[in-house]
């Protein structure tokens, strides 16, 4: 496999507030996981990020949450699976409505926070988000955990997916992501995030903290806009995949 | 004219709060204004509100209004006209994805509560508005108040527009809205709003509270749904109408 | 024991939505818990509940929940000791300042929702919520769920603590609250909630819905407001309480 | 007159949101105005200020603003002089919960934003604002614009009133800041700020922009914390003030 997506998450500013550097990752990446208003996010915010991909050729996604500012949705909130699936329809039609008036269009979904955690390894609630996508867009791409739930979640509906792997995130033994909150989670040293994702990609497999090698399908990487290191890590990580002979290109499932 | 659409602003609890009697309203008007998600109502909410209109055959709407669920929309919040227009496709592009889950689509854009009475006198805002239902979807209806400034600003744009009356508030003698602070504001009374709304259907026009006669197209009228004689009110203005001839029905223009 | 509180969840509106009868359950209880704005309340709902209670000699409580309108603070929201005692204390303090204005104080502080859920048998919430009641005023009566992990908490730091148990809710075998998602979780049948609490109250036990007795202190009962059926219960829980001798009074321990 | 008290606006940050340097402001000023978790804060960023606000021997204001996060306080919100009231004395009550745990107290009283401009000229909401301060605690000190309505509305009441001027904002002829939205309302350069505010505060004067000279007693003097340059120009105003021979310290009007 000769071509690979990048990815971040953005737009998760919030009226004054700023949270990471759009700008620079924007100008890295191929593909925008665009906060939707829930965990982050708002319409102007959207509007923003939509305008500067499109004029710099990033494609866009829809990156629904909870409807949780305070915890940046990164709090796993009770929902039945019809709530879930509402909210998840809600969010991705407000970001093409955003997308349209921008003149552009949303080509993916990717979840965030708690609800992608959850969804990983949670059939029910990976079967409500691939439900969302289909009533709202059978084209759209649904971006999703390598080896996750989700994965034949949206395959069963006909859904096109994207498996993803983080360039500066650890895994565990099972293929899962490393907590947050433990050490060791977050890849801050841009040599070593470079070199993991060509081997990642290369191989067609992740590697886990414990050095576990777990083979899977990798379409697209996701750098993060909000680590101090985040830029660095990101340029780093797209040098090395062309470098290594990869073509870096948004998603064409 | 022998043709009228009943409209009403539905959908608006939120969570464990309740807000008017939606099922009752739903079985008399042919357009349901569904709040999405601002000054009212939340994705389930929404989600439901949809699947009941198209079981019933009742045409949808977005009712965009400004981000204030405290103030339920009725308060004027500063923002520029970009902002208006993000929040508008936002909030319209919402309701489309909740709509394509419950197996219908959003026919038409009405503003609520303050975005309404700034547009019907704010050439700007109102143009704002026009834009964002535009790009969002050039073939919604716009549902403007009567010889509002509304109405230029959406065929100005080549939008196809409804002109609204109400049947359940009264008319300063320049045809706008009594405030819903001063007395008379609300017809709670059921055989005059029927009386009254045959009247000015039947002529096109509107009439002031003082008696003034104001000519105007009226396309569909607003019933409203949260005060305790909504049902009566709307009952009888449907059933006046039908006696004197009319069609009731769904908007076509 | 002669003498027991009634208490009764208030002050649950926000903005224009409406929550229970609050003017007929003021009537009936010697207790108000208030809601803080968090899961329900604002400030001005808040000001005219303290204001209400104060003219009817009622008692007033702080009802703080998680910052959760949508969910009405029924959902948990994963938030470590920390910040949970600084959410409440926020709470308290903000009550105490409404309080004041209205001229009177709060007396008592009951969790709402998934808060008090939680800390039925969370022993370092339970922690959290006595050290936040504790640090705002040591004074405060602490109003916990009979035998649960807050009556430890607060009396291990020297709080007042009143032990409540619920007319109007069924409770397990092991003397817990049956949730509200089961059938038989809420009594509706007036009658049957004044013999339930007669009873209860009488023995200072609990009676499952299974018949287990389960014994403990009783200083207090909490009759809800917001079922359609609430303030008949109300009302024949106190004619039973009182035709059984006891005097109906606020907390004075 | 030779002692002046520096406050600054802190604890603005929300959740995973971050704004201004607090730390390195802290360390400057002798009273922080800590938001109060309605344009900015939640109960554990304003915990942590008020901790680290009595570590560094800062007094602790309360800065209550309308409840508009988006807007970070910065646009009116129309609303009756009772809810404004009942507003603030929710966020001052708040606020003082969250000082008690942190074993600190509420010293003084500013309000935030759009509610500080409406109250400089618009004396109902000014004596709204200071009815709040009065009934939560008649010995906070009220923090007021130089020569505004808040100055006559706080000392009617009986409260101490505290001047101030601002060191990094400029001042139209009439005394009343220039609007952020105009070109020249910020002062970016220390040395300028510093000069500025060490004649305002020996001539007891503001001067506007456009050289106008305006009489008025300065108690205390703004910096802000959320410009890149706002540190320094903080330490330049506190150093110029130091060198001049004036006391910097906390009010004790």
């Amino acid at each position: 496999m000769a071509k690979i997506d990048i990815n971040s998450d953005l737009g998760e500013g919030f009226g004054a507030y700023k949270m990471g550097d759009d700008d620079a990752i924007l100008a890295i990446v191929t593909s925008a996981n665009v906060a939707c208003g829930f965990h982050a996010g708002d319409p102007l915010v959207m509007a923003r990020t939509c305008e500067r991909a499109r004029e710099l050729g990033v494609s866009i996604g829809a990156h629904p949450g909870f409807a949780d500012l305070q915890g940046f949705g990164r709090r796993p909130i009770p929902m039945s699976d019809a709530e879930i699936e509402a909210m998840v329809a809600y969010q991705i039609g407000a970001l093409m409505g955003i997308a349209a008036r921008a003149g552009t269009r949303v080509a993916h979904v990717k979840p965030h926070g708690a609800l992608y955690n959850i969804a990983e390894s949670d059939a029910g609630v990976a079967a409500a988000l691939a439900r969302a996508v289909k009533a709202v867009d059978p084209q759209l791409i649904f971006m999703a955990a390598v080896g996750s739930e989700m994965v034949p979640a949206a395959e069963r509906l006909g859904l096109r997916v994207a498996q993803e792997a983080f360039a500066d995130r650890t895994y565990t033994d099972d293929g899962r992501l490393v907590s947050r909150k433990l050490p060791g989670a977050v890849i801050r040293d841009a040599a070593v995030a470079r070199d993991h994702v060509v081997r990642m990609v290369g191989e067609q497999a992740l590697y886990s903290l414990g050095g576990r090698r777990i083979p899977g399908r990798i379409d697209t990487l996701c750098v993060h806009g909000d680590e101090p290191t985040a830029v660095a890590v990101a340029a780093a990580v797209k040098a090395g995949l062309l470098e290594a002979g990869f073509t870096v290109a948004a998603l064409t499932i």
